[in-house]
């Protein structure tokens, strides 16, 4: 899972570089509400790929949801850290719930 | 970023078991239309919550929208290691891009 | 095509309303994100029913997608003939596309 | 609120034209994962208009998800006046609701 922890890295560098020379850049010279677009959308392309698509199809489109959600979360200065963070939480609420034997929304 | 190895594995744990004992059996129980619809919904939210919500509220909907991604994916039998492959692959597409000092959608 | 006419107007009365009394003053009582997170989950699950589920739950999802449509709009004040007007005016695009054509995004 | 039947009719002509020719006959030729897609896509845009744009673009984003719809409700063979009766229903549970004084997810 170095992947991300790179990506993470990469997304930080090159958010205030020239818009001309990545993608990442140009998202960001776009501002909040295009890159907040495009989560969305990548997001109803991996609806549609799970539900029509190959498996192929909707391996790209998780990329795609993935980076999209990075960039987003780096333009508000978010480190992955937190969502990570958050994820953890719950697995914990989580094992708490199964003792319990009740599926809760906030566990998991 | 072993919160995501965790939680992919705890999930391919829960997929098959009773529905009345976790939320990822229960997501499982309703089908791959219900799991696909979570993951746009929490998208959805996410977008909402970067353009209109605090710090903390985008987090909460960012691990929504990796949870529910890992869920659909687990349901197609998907690993989670074919979704960073790809954004593995896509971080040279982008590296030889930078070169060409041009960016793309297929780089990053 | 009265249904809408009666719809917008009823929507006009009701979005000041005692939140307690009514769907869409209680809409309008959580504010603009709350309402325009109802657009886009709806539509996703339309995306979905349009996939998945059979012609009764497409029907069901269409009806919530134009009505939170047009609580939104509603609530931002714009007629819902702005909206006719703009789909006439491509139509009229169109009609030159046509002569053309060439299909255009800006066409229908 | 002749728009829309003028528009229903309109669609229904072009549905299986050449694909060249008109936009709504090349969604079709698309397949339906694809013009799901473009409704899902477009309610993000809408979304996202309504929060960070003007009333110009929210109207402009209306009539595309509007529109998008009918081309789904039309590939599906479903009458737009199904929706309108939907809407209609809702109407009427809404009205004994109002008489209780307590809003429903089902009515309005």
């Amino acid at each position: 899972m170095h992947t991300l922890a790179r990506l993470e890295h990469i997304i930080a560098q090159r958010k205030a570089a020239d818009p001309d020379s990545s993608y990442v850049a140009k998202l960001n010279s776009l501002g909040l509400p295009i890159m907040a677009r495009k989560l969305g959308e990548e997001a109803v392309e991996a609806v549609v790929a799970a539900l029509a698509d190959g498996k192929d199809e909707l391996v790209e489109e998780a990329a795609d949801v993935v980076f999209h959600l990075m960039v987003l979360l780096a333009a508000k200065n978010i480190p992955l850290s937190d969502v990570m963070a958050e994820l953890d939480r719950r697995e914990g609420v989580s094992g708490l719930d199964e003792k319990a034997s009740r599926p809760k929304e906030g566990g998991i």
